[in-house]
């Protein structure tokens, strides 16, 4: 639903909860995709979500917008409902999104729910409760179509119109030996252009792409990603095959991933925040403002330090900003690169030197060219060229400093098992104005006191 | 492939080419992925790449290579190639692969090699040529299934093994009236399960999502993403279905347009340009830095203005970058969260003013605890209480400020169709720095002159 569809759906449904017109509302939330209904409760007070909720009597229609809603609003939602009518739209909900949901509640609270569904599905989710979150034994579905080498066409599809009626993605089959060890695939669109009779083992793929449960989820969604596929199966250290994992998670994945990158260089958190309270939004930013406070204050006691110089020559504060400002936004870009680089897999940790030399060279020209500018501006406007020659030596060891800085520390630390986009932000910025700083002083120290 | 396995094949590679050992690269290019190839394609030189091209002689392999190859490998690779090879690969490619290709060249070239490819051929992919590259008609795959209302299951899977072998997205068929109108949609595996004289009629889905040809890539991407489904539906005008954009083009528009905003944002290109010669890059990064250097020397021009104070006051210079860092730290926080918040559909355009003074009470409240610590730190340190005063009041108002222009200009931005992620980098931190600079020295001249 675009945007503007968005709009109209949210201001209708707010427009009929002020009147209270709940047989035309009870038509809307029983018909409407649950992915926009998702939506809309964003901007809905809890209130006015339970009342809509309360509303939607279809269970799997619930089950769906359960799955739908964001994380936090789905918890407040569920805060004060009754554990046995949570239950019960957990039982129709995918098994992946039941193990999510739960892994968030208190140990308490999920085993009660657990204890109220029925024995197979709380199984399949303590399963999936047992592998790390982030891995691919954790956001993996345990619904699946497995079938035999010997299985013909035939029995495969009688199999889906019977055993497998609630598969989510069915156009892959597995094939699997006595040992359910995965030996070979069949997209659904073979089995049907085949003759009846045709074993799967004659037909199936035997080259696939498979991922262990231990495989980070980010790993799992470039594989998706390279090799274009709909769903790559799970399996466990024995590759005995557990689970699949299908292309819409990997989506959300990759958009998490990258708000979570986007943010944490930002220095904002891990996941968008503006839905929350705004003590909490600000206290996850506090963190990082303190290390640029530390800094600041570092920074102070440097130009402290060259307090005589200053006194000297007064106008070699009026240069500040710029050196500042020119070593802070090139280490910005080039961390942002190596950064987002590193997490699309386009640049290879192993290039570590070729990168940062190639850094190195980009920020010394870049340097030369706004050092000079900047050097014939500050002669020209104080008829001073010790001056001139001062901050322009300032801005390009600035900018060569700030672009080397930039691509090696976020290297470095992806070398170290470090995330860099969290490391770089804080780390990157402050030591770059501390540096920018230092050496601007220093340099003009020694020239200018000639 | 995961990183690992990259390097070793990258690795074999490399030795075998400087070893002359053709045999074994023989095999190793017409068996491995294309996906994997491509990605090692990245690291070798020009020739290394022709050889191993020239060593390729399935042509579908070829195709595939073609397909997976980053735009600017593969512009290289085909510069010096003979028309005739090229476009009997582009033939075997998926058309909107080719489009996107022939797009990159002048009008001369792509007009000769269209003229080489089968009539059918070029005019599905000049057809495609004719939508805006970055809309749903500019991505979309011309190949689809589309059978009429009164097709029964039988017929539907007889269509499949006969007519539709080579559509790339065959688990979706869509329904169309007399006028090409799309009236439903049927998945394959519903089509397996019924009774084979069932008429499609009875059991398609008549609520399809679709995206007009004209849509916004970034909308298509979300409309998927938001409905987990493998592929949209794409109409013209007249609801007449002319394509379909499927899923694993969608999870690449939504890295693109993650890279991209990242990028635009820290005013570093569109593109990741690491594998890019050295005077591209420098070239790239050039203009935001500019940016900041104007910003830089009226930051420098304002302080000049202040001269006199500062001639007074020495050690007011002192605190310039620790002011400075605060505002435009907390700037870079509020300007990233709305402009991801806005790309991932997770905050609303209309709520633009609660956005923004929850930003503006966050940056108050924030600067009020960073403007007390620097107070009470100046305070002790020069024990002149009218300089904490200044300096924490200072702090104060550039951090509120900071994110009021953090947050309103990228929303503004927005809302007159200009893209946040560029407009925000250079606009937002260098109006920032200025701002900061001002209200110092302003409060300053004020305070310390009493």
């Amino acid at each position: 639903m675009p945007v503007e569809r968005t709009r109209i759906l949210l201001d209708t449904i707010k427009r009929l909860l002020r009147r209270g017109a709940t047989v035309h509302l009870h038509k809307i939330v029983n018909k409407t995709h649950a992915a926009d209904l998702a939506v809309v409760f964003q901007f809905l007070t809890l209130s006015e979500q339970e009342a809509l909720f309360d509303l939607t009597d279809n269970i799997e229609q619930k089950a769906m917008l359960f799955s739908e809603l964001e994380q936090e609003t789905l918890l407040n939602l569920i805060e004060d409902m009754q554990a046995e009518k949570i239950a019960e739209i957990l039982e129709q909900m995918p098994t992946d999104d039941v193990a999510d949901l739960l892994g968030q509640l208190s140990d308490d609270r999920a085993k009660a729910l657990l204890d109220l569904m029925t024995k197979e599905d709380s199984e399949e989710v303590e399963e999936l409760l047992s592998y790390d979150e982030e891995t691919a034994g954790g956001i993996m579905l345990p619904d699946f179509i497995a079938l035999k080498e010997e299985t013909t066409a035939k029995e495969a599809i009688e199999a889906l119109q019977k055993e497998y009626v609630d598969v989510e993605m069915p156009f892959y089959l597995y094939v699997v030996d006595d040992h359910d060890y995965l030996v070979g695939i069949i997209s659904l669109r073979q089995l049907v252009v085949v003759r009846p009779e045709t074993k799967l083992k004659s037909i199936m793929a035997t080259d696939v792409v498979s991922v262990r449960t231990d495989m980070d989820q980010e790993e799992v969604a470039r594989i998706v990603a390279r090799y274009n596929i709909l769903a790559v199966p799970v399996v466990d250290e024995n590759n005995k095959l557990v689970g699949i994992v299908t292309v819409d998670d990997v989506i959300d994945i990759i958009r998490e991933e990258a708000t979570e990158d986007i943010l944490k260089m930002a220095g904002a958190g891990e996941g968008l925040i503006e839905t929350q309270s705004l003590l909490k939004s600000t206290r996850i930013r506090l963190p990082w403002l303190l290390a640029s406070w530390v800094g600041g204050v570092i920074a102070f006691l440097v130009i402290s330090h060259f307090e005589s110089s200053l006194n000297k020559f007064i106008y070699l504060a009026a240069f500040i900003p710029i050196i500042m400002g020119m070593g802070g936004n090139i280490g910005t870009q080039t961390s942002t690169i190596v950064v987002r680089g590193l997490a699309t897999g386009q640049l290879d940790l192993k290039l570590i030197w070729q990168v940062v030399l190639k850094e190195l060279a980009i920020g010394f020209l870049l340097g030369l060219v706004y050092g000079l500018l900047l050097g014939v501006f500050a002669h020209l406007r104080y008829d001073l060229w010790l001056l001139g020659v001062t901050v322009g030596l300032a801005v390009m060891s600035s900018m060569t400093i700030a672009a080397t800085v930039g691509s090696l520390v976020p290297m470095v630390f992806a070398r170290i098992n470090i995330d860099p986009a969290v490391a770089t932000g804080p780390f990157v910025t402050t030591s770059i104005d501390i540096l920018s700083v230092f050496l601007y002083f220093q340099i003009a120290t020694m020239l200018l006191n000639l």
